[in-house]
Protein backbone atom coordinates (compact mmCIF):
# COMPACT_ATOMS: atom_id res chain seq x y z
CA UNK A 1 0.00 0.00 0.00
CA UNK A 2 2.98 2.19 1.06
CA UNK A 3 4.88 3.34 -2.01
CA UNK A 4 8.60 2.82 -1.21
CA UNK A 5 9.11 6.59 -2.62
CA UNK A 6 7.55 7.78 0.04
CA UNK A 7 9.34 9.54 3.10
CA UNK A 8 8.83 11.31 6.12
CA UNK A 9 9.16 15.33 5.44
CA UNK A 10 10.49 17.04 8.52
CA UNK A 11 7.81 18.90 10.48
CA UNK A 12 9.62 22.31 10.12
CA UNK A 13 9.30 21.84 5.75
CA UNK A 14 5.64 20.69 6.32
CA UNK A 15 4.24 24.11 5.25
CA UNK A 16 6.32 24.15 2.25
CA UNK A 17 4.52 20.82 0.49
CA UNK A 18 1.60 23.62 0.15
CA UNK A 19 3.28 27.22 -0.29
CA UNK A 20 3.22 27.24 -4.09
CA UNK A 21 -0.82 26.97 -3.76
CA UNK A 22 -1.48 23.75 -5.42
CA UNK A 23 -5.49 21.94 -5.18
CA UNK A 24 -5.46 19.37 -2.12
CA UNK A 25 -7.24 16.34 -1.18
CA UNK A 26 -9.00 17.05 2.18
CA UNK A 27 -9.77 13.37 4.56
CA UNK A 28 -11.58 12.69 7.21
CA UNK A 29 -12.59 9.81 8.97
CA UNK A 30 -15.14 9.86 12.25
CA UNK A 31 -15.97 6.53 14.08
CA UNK A 32 -16.24 4.19 10.94
CA UNK A 33 -17.08 6.88 8.63
CA UNK A 34 -14.59 8.41 6.66
CA UNK A 35 -14.71 11.05 3.28
CA UNK A 36 -12.35 12.64 0.67
CA UNK A 37 -13.19 16.26 -0.82
CA UNK A 38 -11.06 18.40 -3.24
CA UNK A 39 -10.19 22.06 -1.84
CA UNK A 40 -8.41 24.56 -4.04
CA UNK A 41 -8.11 26.89 -1.41
CA UNK A 42 -5.20 26.45 1.09
CA UNK A 43 -2.36 27.89 2.40
CA UNK A 44 0.38 28.21 5.09
CA UNK A 45 0.08 30.42 7.94
CA UNK A 46 3.42 29.65 9.94
CA UNK A 47 6.58 27.26 9.00
CA UNK A 48 7.07 26.75 12.65
CA UNK A 49 5.01 25.39 14.51
CA UNK A 50 3.39 24.32 11.08
CA UNK A 51 0.12 25.42 10.52
CA UNK A 52 -2.36 25.91 7.64
CA UNK A 53 -5.41 26.92 6.72
CA UNK A 54 -7.79 25.74 4.06
CA UNK A 55 -11.40 26.58 3.53
CA UNK A 56 -13.87 23.88 3.85
CA UNK A 57 -17.94 25.18 3.63
CA UNK A 58 -19.79 25.23 6.39
CA UNK A 59 -22.36 22.95 4.73
CA UNK A 60 -20.45 19.87 3.59
CA UNK A 61 -19.59 16.49 4.71
CA UNK A 62 -15.88 17.17 5.40
CA UNK A 63 -16.68 20.30 7.88
CA UNK A 64 -18.51 18.15 9.54
CA UNK A 65 -16.71 15.40 10.21
CA UNK A 66 -13.28 17.37 10.76
CA UNK A 67 -15.61 19.48 13.53
CA UNK A 68 -16.66 15.54 14.96
CA UNK A 69 -13.11 14.33 15.20
CA UNK A 70 -10.86 17.24 15.65
CA UNK A 71 -8.28 16.22 12.76
CA UNK A 72 -7.93 16.26 8.89
CA UNK A 73 -5.99 14.71 6.31
CA UNK A 74 -4.21 16.82 3.55
CA UNK A 75 -3.64 15.05 0.34
CA UNK A 76 -1.25 16.77 -2.62
CA UNK A 77 -2.61 14.85 -5.55
CA UNK A 78 0.17 14.45 -9.07
CA UNK A 79 -0.96 15.56 -12.29
CA UNK A 80 -2.01 12.48 -13.80
CA UNK A 81 -4.73 12.40 -10.26
CA UNK A 82 -6.52 15.42 -11.63
CA UNK A 83 -9.83 13.50 -13.04
CA UNK A 84 -9.87 11.88 -9.68
CA UNK A 85 -9.42 15.56 -7.75
CA UNK A 86 -12.02 16.38 -9.53
CA UNK A 87 -14.59 13.74 -9.00
CA UNK A 88 -14.58 13.55 -5.34
CA UNK A 89 -14.80 16.90 -5.27
CA UNK A 90 -18.00 17.27 -7.22
CA UNK A 91 -20.24 14.71 -5.32
CA UNK A 92 -20.84 14.68 -1.54
CA UNK A 93 -19.47 11.85 0.55
CA UNK A 94 -23.00 11.47 2.21
CA UNK A 95 -24.24 9.96 -0.44
CA UNK A 96 -21.13 7.01 -0.11
CA UNK A 97 -17.94 6.29 0.69
CA UNK A 98 -15.85 8.06 -1.80
CA UNK A 99 -12.92 5.81 -1.38
CA UNK A 100 -15.20 2.47 -2.38
CA UNK A 101 -16.72 4.44 -5.34
CA UNK A 102 -13.43 5.36 -6.85
CA UNK A 103 -11.45 2.67 -5.52
CA UNK A 104 -8.56 4.24 -3.40
CA UNK A 105 -6.53 2.40 -1.83
CA UNK A 106 -5.93 4.31 1.82
CA UNK A 107 -4.47 3.31 4.75
CA UNK A 108 -3.84 4.93 8.35
CA UNK A 109 -1.65 7.94 8.99
CA UNK A 110 0.87 7.64 11.82
CA UNK A 111 -0.21 10.12 14.25
CA UNK A 112 -3.53 10.71 14.09
CA UNK A 113 -5.36 7.10 12.25
CA UNK A 114 -6.33 9.78 9.26
CA UNK A 115 -6.91 7.96 5.83
CA UNK A 116 -4.10 8.80 3.74
CA UNK A 117 -3.10 7.70 0.43
CA UNK A 118 -0.20 7.85 -1.56
CA UNK A 119 -0.76 6.04 -5.01
CA UNK A 120 -0.49 8.97 -7.48
CA UNK A 121 0.00 11.42 -4.64
CA UNK A 122 2.97 14.01 -4.50
CA UNK A 123 2.30 14.09 -0.52
CA UNK A 124 0.04 13.74 2.70
CA UNK A 125 -0.21 15.51 5.96
CA UNK A 126 -2.16 15.01 8.88
CA UNK A 127 -3.20 18.08 10.29
CA UNK A 128 -5.18 18.74 14.43
CA UNK A 129 -7.85 21.21 13.35
CA UNK A 130 -7.86 24.34 15.95
CA UNK A 131 -10.63 25.78 16.25
CA UNK A 132 -11.86 29.60 15.44
CA UNK A 133 -15.29 29.67 15.51
CA UNK A 134 -15.88 33.46 14.07
CA UNK A 135 -13.54 32.72 11.01
CA UNK A 136 -15.08 29.52 10.10
CA UNK A 137 -18.39 31.03 10.77
CA UNK A 138 -17.65 34.22 8.57
CA UNK A 139 -14.82 33.16 5.96
CA UNK A 140 -15.23 28.95 6.44
CA UNK A 141 -11.79 29.60 7.21
CA UNK A 142 -10.15 26.59 9.20
CA UNK A 143 -6.92 27.00 11.05
CA UNK A 144 -4.91 23.74 11.91
CA UNK A 145 -1.28 22.27 13.05
CA UNK A 146 0.45 19.84 10.79
CA UNK A 147 1.28 16.96 13.09
CA UNK A 148 2.86 14.47 10.75
CA UNK A 149 3.71 14.51 7.07
CA UNK A 150 5.56 12.34 3.81
CA UNK A 151 6.08 12.97 0.11
CA UNK A 152 7.25 11.39 -2.42
CA UNK A 153 11.16 11.58 -2.58
CA UNK A 154 11.30 11.50 -6.32
CA UNK A 155 9.76 15.35 -6.75
CA UNK A 156 10.03 16.57 -3.15
CA UNK A 157 13.55 15.71 -1.08
CA UNK A 158 15.81 17.08 1.61
CA UNK A 159 12.78 19.97 2.34
CA UNK A 160 12.52 20.91 -1.04
CA UNK A 161 10.30 20.76 -4.23
CA UNK A 162 12.42 19.19 -7.40
CA UNK A 163 9.86 19.83 -10.77
CA UNK A 164 12.21 18.26 -13.42
CA UNK A 165 10.86 15.83 -16.76
CA UNK A 166 11.18 12.84 -15.14
CA UNK A 167 8.67 13.36 -12.20
CA UNK A 168 6.24 14.90 -14.33
CA UNK A 169 3.15 12.68 -13.01
CA UNK A 170 3.76 14.23 -9.62
CA UNK A 171 3.93 17.58 -10.43
CA UNK A 172 0.98 19.71 -8.52
CA UNK A 173 -2.67 20.64 -10.05
CA UNK A 174 -3.49 24.32 -9.37
CA UNK A 175 -7.50 24.29 -10.05
CA UNK A 176 -8.65 27.28 -12.41
CA UNK A 177 -11.95 26.55 -12.26
CA UNK A 178 -14.89 24.02 -13.40
CA UNK A 179 -12.52 20.88 -13.88
CA UNK A 180 -9.82 23.27 -15.38
CA UNK A 181 -6.01 22.49 -13.35
CA UNK A 182 -2.66 24.66 -14.49
CA UNK A 183 -0.29 22.50 -13.54
CA UNK A 184 2.97 23.38 -11.92
CA UNK A 185 5.81 22.62 -14.51
CA UNK A 186 9.08 24.82 -15.44
CA UNK A 187 11.11 25.96 -12.41
CA UNK A 188 12.53 29.05 -12.72
CA UNK A 189 15.44 30.35 -9.68
CA UNK A 190 14.67 34.20 -9.59
CA UNK A 191 18.27 36.16 -9.33
CA UNK A 192 19.84 36.52 -5.68
CA UNK A 193 17.79 33.31 -4.90
CA UNK B 1 1.32 53.34 -18.35
CA UNK B 2 -1.49 50.82 -19.05
CA UNK B 3 -1.05 48.53 -20.94
CA UNK B 4 -3.72 47.59 -23.88
CA UNK B 5 -4.34 44.62 -22.91
CA UNK B 6 -5.50 44.93 -19.93
CA UNK B 7 -9.57 44.62 -19.37
CA UNK B 8 -11.74 44.87 -16.21
CA UNK B 9 -12.56 41.54 -14.56
CA UNK B 10 -16.10 41.24 -12.95
CA UNK B 11 -15.89 41.41 -9.43
CA UNK B 12 -17.83 38.20 -9.37
CA UNK B 13 -14.87 36.37 -11.17
CA UNK B 14 -12.39 38.26 -8.97
CA UNK B 15 -11.65 35.16 -6.42
CA UNK B 16 -10.65 33.30 -9.70
CA UNK B 17 -7.46 35.28 -10.34
CA UNK B 18 -5.89 33.08 -7.31
CA UNK B 19 -7.72 30.34 -7.41
CA UNK B 20 -4.78 28.74 -8.54
CA UNK B 21 -2.55 30.11 -5.78
CA UNK B 22 -0.12 32.13 -7.57
CA UNK B 23 2.62 34.36 -5.35
CA UNK B 24 1.45 37.55 -5.54
CA UNK B 25 2.37 41.45 -4.85
CA UNK B 26 0.89 43.77 -2.19
CA UNK B 27 1.10 47.47 -2.71
CA UNK B 28 0.13 49.61 -0.46
CA UNK B 29 -0.03 53.32 -0.21
CA UNK B 30 -0.53 55.74 2.96
CA UNK B 31 -0.24 59.38 2.66
CA UNK B 32 3.00 59.88 0.38
CA UNK B 33 4.45 56.66 1.05
CA UNK B 34 3.94 53.38 -0.83
CA UNK B 35 5.32 50.20 -0.48
CA UNK B 36 5.21 46.61 -2.44
CA UNK B 37 6.47 43.07 -1.06
CA UNK B 38 5.69 39.70 -2.50
CA UNK B 39 3.55 37.37 -0.50
CA UNK B 40 3.19 33.65 -1.39
CA UNK B 41 0.56 32.78 0.90
CA UNK B 42 -2.66 34.11 0.07
CA UNK B 43 -6.28 32.45 -1.21
CA UNK B 44 -9.76 33.34 -1.80
CA UNK B 45 -12.25 32.76 0.74
CA UNK B 46 -15.63 33.59 -1.25
CA UNK B 47 -16.36 34.57 -4.94
CA UNK B 48 -19.76 36.79 -3.91
CA UNK B 49 -18.62 38.93 -1.88
CA UNK B 50 -15.22 38.67 -3.74
CA UNK B 51 -13.20 37.72 -0.11
CA UNK B 52 -9.55 36.53 -0.23
CA UNK B 53 -7.37 36.20 3.00
CA UNK B 54 -3.74 36.91 2.84
CA UNK B 55 -0.43 36.12 5.15
CA UNK B 56 1.00 39.59 5.99
CA UNK B 57 3.71 39.09 8.74
CA UNK B 58 2.61 42.06 11.85
CA UNK B 59 6.51 42.73 11.48
CA UNK B 60 6.30 43.86 7.89
CA UNK B 61 5.87 47.83 6.91
CA UNK B 62 3.40 46.62 4.75
CA UNK B 63 1.35 45.63 7.81
CA UNK B 64 1.76 48.79 8.62
CA UNK B 65 1.03 50.76 5.91
CA UNK B 66 -2.28 48.53 5.42
CA UNK B 67 -3.55 48.83 8.20
CA UNK B 68 -3.22 52.78 8.36
CA UNK B 69 -4.89 52.90 4.82
CA UNK B 70 -7.32 50.09 5.17
CA UNK B 71 -6.29 49.15 1.45
CA UNK B 72 -3.74 46.86 -0.51
CA UNK B 73 -3.56 46.23 -3.42
CA UNK B 74 -2.81 42.77 -5.33
CA UNK B 75 -0.83 41.76 -8.29
CA UNK B 76 -0.27 38.91 -10.07
CA UNK B 77 3.19 38.73 -11.73
CA UNK B 78 3.94 37.16 -14.85
CA UNK B 79 6.76 34.38 -15.36
CA UNK B 80 9.00 36.74 -16.33
CA UNK B 81 8.60 38.94 -13.64
CA UNK B 82 10.27 36.27 -11.01
CA UNK B 83 13.56 38.62 -10.36
CA UNK B 84 11.73 41.35 -9.49
CA UNK B 85 8.83 39.31 -7.06
CA UNK B 86 12.00 37.39 -5.36
CA UNK B 87 13.66 40.76 -5.32
CA UNK B 88 10.65 42.53 -3.57
CA UNK B 89 10.00 39.73 -1.17
CA UNK B 90 13.74 40.08 -0.12
CA UNK B 91 14.17 43.55 1.46
CA UNK B 92 12.04 45.93 3.49
CA UNK B 93 10.77 49.25 1.86
CA UNK B 94 11.52 50.85 5.25
CA UNK B 95 14.71 50.94 3.40
CA UNK B 96 13.50 53.19 1.07
CA UNK B 97 10.90 53.58 -2.18
CA UNK B 98 11.49 49.62 -4.26
CA UNK B 99 8.97 51.49 -6.63
CA UNK B 100 11.90 53.95 -7.63
CA UNK B 101 14.16 50.89 -7.12
CA UNK B 102 13.36 48.82 -9.06
CA UNK B 103 12.11 51.38 -11.93
CA UNK B 104 8.37 50.46 -11.17
CA UNK B 105 6.05 52.36 -13.42
CA UNK B 106 2.78 52.17 -10.92
CA UNK B 107 -0.30 54.13 -11.56
CA UNK B 108 -3.59 54.76 -9.56
CA UNK B 109 -6.32 52.59 -9.20
CA UNK B 110 -9.68 52.94 -9.91
CA UNK B 111 -11.45 52.38 -7.24
CA UNK B 112 -9.15 53.33 -4.18
CA UNK B 113 -5.58 54.95 -5.71
CA UNK B 114 -3.59 52.41 -4.91
CA UNK B 115 -0.14 52.08 -6.64
CA UNK B 116 -1.08 49.29 -9.74
CA UNK B 117 1.15 47.94 -12.25
CA UNK B 118 0.54 46.17 -15.53
CA UNK B 119 3.63 45.59 -17.49
CA UNK B 120 4.59 42.05 -17.10
CA UNK B 121 1.64 41.44 -14.86
CA UNK B 122 -1.08 38.72 -15.24
CA UNK B 123 -3.45 40.53 -13.22
CA UNK B 124 -4.46 43.44 -10.21
CA UNK B 125 -6.94 43.88 -7.35
CA UNK B 126 -7.58 46.55 -5.13
CA UNK B 127 -8.74 45.21 -2.04
CA UNK B 128 -10.53 46.66 1.33
CA UNK B 129 -9.29 45.37 4.77
CA UNK B 130 -11.63 44.09 6.81
CA UNK B 131 -9.91 44.25 10.01
CA UNK B 132 -9.91 40.72 12.07
CA UNK B 133 -7.43 41.19 15.04
CA UNK B 134 -7.23 37.88 16.46
CA UNK B 135 -6.31 35.70 13.43
CA UNK B 136 -4.28 38.41 12.28
CA UNK B 137 -2.41 38.46 15.63
CA UNK B 138 -2.93 34.86 15.77
CA UNK B 139 -2.10 33.69 12.26
CA UNK B 140 -1.06 37.02 10.44
CA UNK B 141 -4.08 36.30 8.53
CA UNK B 142 -5.86 39.66 6.70
CA UNK B 143 -8.94 39.45 5.01
CA UNK B 144 -9.94 41.69 2.27
CA UNK B 145 -12.69 42.54 -0.07
CA UNK B 146 -11.88 43.29 -3.90
CA UNK B 147 -13.29 46.02 -5.12
CA UNK B 148 -11.83 46.19 -8.54
CA UNK B 149 -10.12 44.20 -10.92
CA UNK B 150 -8.67 43.42 -13.87
CA UNK B 151 -6.63 41.35 -15.92
CA UNK B 152 -4.48 40.82 -19.25
CA UNK B 153 -6.90 39.75 -21.91
CA UNK B 154 -4.55 37.52 -23.30
CA UNK B 155 -4.17 35.11 -20.54
CA UNK B 156 -7.33 36.12 -18.52
CA UNK B 157 -10.69 36.85 -20.37
CA UNK B 158 -14.31 36.38 -19.71
CA UNK B 159 -13.53 35.06 -16.59
CA UNK B 160 -11.28 32.26 -17.17
CA UNK B 161 -7.60 31.76 -17.10
CA UNK B 162 -6.24 30.36 -20.53
CA UNK B 163 -3.22 28.85 -20.27
CA UNK B 164 -0.91 28.72 -24.06
CA UNK B 165 2.32 28.75 -25.17
CA UNK B 166 1.86 31.88 -26.86
CA UNK B 167 1.42 33.53 -23.41
CA UNK B 168 3.91 31.53 -21.31
CA UNK B 169 5.53 35.16 -20.16
CA UNK B 170 1.97 35.63 -18.26
CA UNK B 171 1.92 31.80 -16.55
CA UNK B 172 1.81 32.79 -12.95
CA UNK B 173 4.65 32.12 -10.06
CA UNK B 174 4.08 29.39 -7.98
CA UNK B 175 6.90 29.95 -5.17
CA UNK B 176 8.64 27.01 -3.52
CA UNK B 177 11.01 28.90 -1.18
CA UNK B 178 14.56 30.40 -1.46
CA UNK B 179 13.83 32.44 -5.22
CA UNK B 180 12.66 28.74 -6.67
CA UNK B 181 8.96 29.37 -8.38
CA UNK B 182 7.16 26.80 -10.29
CA UNK B 183 5.70 28.09 -13.20
CA UNK B 184 1.69 27.06 -13.52
CA UNK B 185 1.53 25.57 -17.40
CA UNK B 186 0.47 23.09 -19.20
CA UNK B 187 -3.52 22.54 -18.82
CA UNK B 188 -5.45 19.62 -17.93
CA UNK B 189 -9.47 19.60 -18.44
CA UNK B 190 -10.90 16.76 -15.88
CA UNK B 191 -13.09 14.24 -17.40
CA UNK B 192 -16.53 15.73 -16.61
CA UNK B 193 -15.00 19.32 -15.84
Amino acid sequence: MTSSHFRPVALEHASRLINHGPTVLITTRHGAVRNIMAAAWSMPVEFTPPRVSVVIDKHTYTRELMQASGHFGLLIPGAALADLTYAVGSVSGRQGDKFARHGIEAFEGPALGLPLVEAGMAAWMECRWIPEPHTEDAYDTCFAEVLSAAADSRIFADGHWHFTEANRELHTLHHLGAGNFAVAGTPIKARGG
